[in-house]
């Protein structure tokens, strides 16, 4: 488990980070969209069927969430019908080394469940 | 964002241990019930009232699955009323980094939000 500060107060501070992470990436999709997005699915329907399973509505308000928390930027074009583009944010790149070890642990999970 | 290997079927499969991991830590309460534990907080009571605001039945439900997934001991003393004493273990502590770049990317987010 992380070095955390020892202490009450510190504790309670460092649980309202992880909380507040949480709250950006919480659910089945907002990561597995990043990564569908970042490797160059930029359009809706290429986005939804990189990720697998997720409905047209809930594709929706992930992305208008990852956007308000400035993690993904959504572009639209005047062409008719609009088109529209989803890219990652330069600022998106800050989750790569948790998004690195959730990939790897989840890889080590599988195993240990397994082997028991 | 990390820097994972190309190729449809690797991005599936990264993506695939992406989501065990979100499956198994997913939600508002897991990693905070974690800490809370893995700092000393071995009784029922303590772990509700270090973690805040969480039900009687949704703390109950959480350690059951964090037991499961192998991350939390339940220990049953035979005493009159029975006490249970939780503990994190060992293996709760290959978390650790991920845990660690949850909170320091929380409290960047934070800032990151308030700024703009």
């Amino acid at each position: 488990m992380p070095d955390i500060q020892e202490g009450k107060a510190a504790i309670d501070q460092q649980i309202r980070h992880l909380q507040d992470t949480l709250y950006v990436i919480n659910g089945k999709w907002k990561l597995p969209i990043l990564v569908a997005v970042h490797q160059g699915n930029t359009r809706f329907r290429d986005i939804q069927r990189s990720t697998g399973g997720i409905t047209t509505k809930a594709l929706s308000k992930e992305l208008k969430e990852l956007e308000q928390n400035k993690l993904v930027l959504r572009k639209v074009y005047d062409t008719s019908p609009p088109r529209v583009e989803c890219t990652t944010t330069s600022y998106c790149d800050t989750l790569s080394n948790m998004i690195a070890e959730m990939i790897d642990w989840g890889k080590n999970h599988r195993n240990k469940i397994k082997e028991d």
